[in-house]
């Protein structure tokens, strides 16, 4: 997928990298990355023709580093990774790596369709900067997708990868839960260190944590709409979108949990639900970056096929922000 | 539905009633009926010939009576009710109310299919003792079930109804979510006080806690596999399968939940959840009934076309309890 | 769920029935029924107040009994069974056994959630004048319905009825397929003489028309907007929503698939889809009533919690029907 | 996505295709490209090591030659393309090119997520040596795919593609349905020849033929499961996976169908339709590959996270194909 060029300076990085980074999964101390907390995952700006906006990225990655999040995901479903080139996508986590604050986390979208691909892409993540590789579960083929398949896929990532592995369920976009059996295997995995869940069942969560007690596996929240509830069940963070918008929010909520405060959480929870739905699930990325527009960051145009919101949607959009007195 | 004589006598109780119950709900003093706590939806037993066993159900409701339930739920999804007669359904419902200690409450299940049916069930279930209807969402049309035909049947229905309604929502059984915006226009309804919401999704479950805040309306969870997530996000109790046979944890985990004692709860939780889901979606009341008869209650037999668990499976059930240390 | 008196009586002529009825079925003579041909499904219409009108059934059999059909479905999804009781569903198909031409097939849905109330309603059903019985297949607890379930209730009810059992399958009201096995065991049955299949996936139909080809088994299309595919891949007939309007132009596509007349078939088929559509996944009942309506034929009401169209539905439901030439 | 190099050869050659090729499709005589026929898509064979095996493509090609087929689908999904880099997805269509016989003709899957690589992806394959380009829906933003947004993309990539498009619906791979208003708007587009449809519901096929009627449009069946029914109800051809094994008795049933002779055609659909839904959707392209390994074609392993049939499914496999017949 890339230019012969740049693969061959990527593997010559990688040797480097390999022995400085599988040493640290392999070397048996037990204990593996933790990476509890809350995430942004960051937004790919686009200028009006549709280029990346590296400097806009940088600009909002200053504005995000004002909060107390551990780090940040680039390339979950939200940065719009199936438009971008494998080039691009190297590139976008360069610069937030080179943007961000360095006592932070950076953990980067490398799943393809391939395993292969796969491999190739985790690897280059971490040459180009990457603490930790966000797997998403291939789904093309969702029909052959059984638990032997995704578990051979992962652990196959996971033996190649010189950084961690965090496995990623996100069914609205791949139609495809990551079954429950096939997170437990892959949680004793020693280079596989948790599973972002984004469908937003709990009752699973909490068996994901329950059954993975032993193997000091982390579950993160893939929404803020349902944070609270994941703390509540033994999650230890989450990956949200709405926290590229009201990061305080997100991190006061985090900390409401975490200091045991769960009738504040709740009143907080609750206020949170329509506005990250509505960045969700309702109008997707599009609604995510109009919103960041009005809260002073670059939110700008969607690749193509990816539309613009109708004026009416942008009120129901603001609305769902307003009636909970967040603008 | 039921034979003429069987009506007239329900009518004339009803008028009695309807002058001492309506009188509650519409006097105006603006406080719903309290439904917080734990309820076990109670199995409909059967004899080997398929006729309900009422001396097994009240032998049932005696070792039930020990637990610190709120109160019991009769003829939810577990009651079997749709292989019930009309006259199954009151019969069970009052020899129930006459088994049971007088200080809990007997939500009763009474939905139908037609609007005119489940007014007239509804009205019976109060005169052979429900405290509360529980009222299941229509569902053969379902792709005609809008909010505005079902917030039509639901007022309707608590228009008529001489005791307090209860919306109750599964999708598992029904195929249809009662929609968010018609339990927010429904929980207006000074005689709806509550939901029972057994689809699990608990950024919904919170959502509905926060727009009806003002409504005194009250959100009970349709499941023990998220129980402790919903009293997170607000709910105040549940409707458990699985406090038909660990009751006492159930309760446990309600008492750990309204103290605080979130840490506790949640590894109680965590223990509950694979029986939970045993009972409930993978084996069914078949799967309940049976691990009924390992905890010393009678399970007994479905009625058909429910038919009883292979070996296999029941040996899957038992580990799924065995393995949390339940039995 | 009868009175007592009305099923004793039914039960007197029921014995009488069975030695009658029984003999034909069980004779060996190994000949089906043969259900071929075109049924509409016939409505039941309803008065302002929402009691059944019985003269206004008589009334619109009477006109449909101008076009050369097979016969008639009484009760099957488009006649609002759920929303009946025991003594309608029973009036309704008497009235139309008395309605009806003589030399018409009479097929009489007697489906119920249980298995001893499908068989009570399908021996009643014959005694009121049903040549056959459509049995849906129960769906509440769609979870347990496996193949076996199923081949065990359909075995029970076509074991006991006095006449042919039609087995019927649509999805889009029970959220679940009469899986293929279980059909192919079921045709086995000499009491089994077919299938209404609502689900439009001709592939199915196709491949049960090929592994029950021994069986003396005939598939009716549950649609008229697959009427013609359904023909071409085996089906024998169809019992289609839009022969309640249409009357005329479902028998002639009809009779031109049975003349082998293809091209034309094809351009009359293409004319009723969206009037099919309209009438049946679009607008439901309360869209084919209005239609109804709109061709000389009492519609009516229908009974809640089905609502009746909006304005702006009703457009758009004469559109269909307007733009493909047929108002 | 591909290196430099190969891009900037490709955008020369692009400069010449475009001006002899869009020619073609806008010299406005208002006739689209004919595509009616049987295609089969052909699979990518892989080495034991996972690499493209360019000379068993071309053995298989030269075999496949021999059937009266219309030509070869190249990178539907059938072909793994998910699995490929740009350079592979062009250098296995260039190869089928050189392999195929001159007066067939080549339709290559060129859709991506993006729009704008789905456009580049065209051109490249045009210059590769396309006739035609296949273009699936993009799915990952599925809640998002609205008409409007489908209607955009499909609209660029054919203004901007030399050579016709062929919209591409396929449920199963990307949970989504091409809308049929969309569909029909698209129609109107002098460089949108078609649609190939793989969702199997002939309602709607029939429907966007009916729709389409003076558009000169061509709906081509996605699958030998329906494809009977498909000619019924209008279509003109059909891709069809299980040509790559059966490639004679699916180009016989097109002839059967075209001339009329629907009782044989009817016989020989019944006979395909198990073994193509074993080499589709209940086995997929490990079922497909397996299969051609036992009908002198090379089938080969599948790139990872695919996997291999265990020895039960292929046993599964084989009596598909044995009990009607074919092996």
């Amino acid at each position: 997928m890339l230019g012969r060029g740049v693969w061959s300076s990527l593997r010559q990085g990688l040797s480097r990298g390999l022995s400085r980074k599988v040493g640290g999964w392999a070397s048996g101390e037990g204990r593996k990355m933790d990476i509890a907390g809350i995430y942004p995952p960051v937004t790919t700006p686009f200028t009006a023709t549709a280029e990346v906006d590296y400097g806009k990225l940088e600009e909002n990655l200053h504005k995000l580093g004002a909060f107390p999040f551990r780090g940040f995901v680039v390339q979950g479903s939200n940065g719009e990774f199936p438009f971008l080139t494998s080039i691009e996508r190297l590139e976008v986590v360069s610069r937030v790596r080179q943007a961000m604050p360095k006592d932070k986390l950076l953990l980067a979208g490398s799943g393809c369709e391939s395993t292969q691909a796969t491999v190739e892409m985790t690897v280059s993540m971490a040459q180009v900067g990457a603490d930790a590789a966000l797997v998403v579960t291939p789904c093309f083929y969702r029909g052959r997708m059984s638990s032997a398949a995704l578990i051979h896929h992962y652990t196959k990532v996971a033996d190649l990868s010189p950084i961690p592995v965090v496995l990623y369920s996100v069914p609205a976009n791949t139609g495809l839960d990551l079954p429950v059996d096939a997170v437990v295997t892959l949680s004793q995995h020693p280079n596989i260190v948790g599973i972002k869940d984004s469908g937003g069942d709990v009752t699973r969560m909490g068996l994901i944590v329950h059954k993975t007690g032993r193997q000091d596996f982390q579950v993160l929240a893939g929404s803020a709409g349902f944070l609270l509830a994941s703390y509540a069940v033994g999650a230890v963070g989450g990956v949200c979108a709405l926290a590229n918008v009201l990061g305080a929010q997100v991190c006061q909520l985090e900390r409401l949990c975490l200091t045991g405060q769960w009738e504040d959480a709740q009143k907080l929870q609750h206020r949170l639900i329509e506005p990250n739905t509505a960045v969700t699930r309702r109008f997707g990325i599009p609604g995510l970056k109009k919103t960041m527009d009005w809260f002073g960051y670059y939110g700008g145009p969607c690749r193509a096929p990816l539309q613009e919101l109708s004026p009416t949607d942008e009120e129901v959009l603001r609305m769902d922000f307003t009636s909970n007195g967040w603008l």
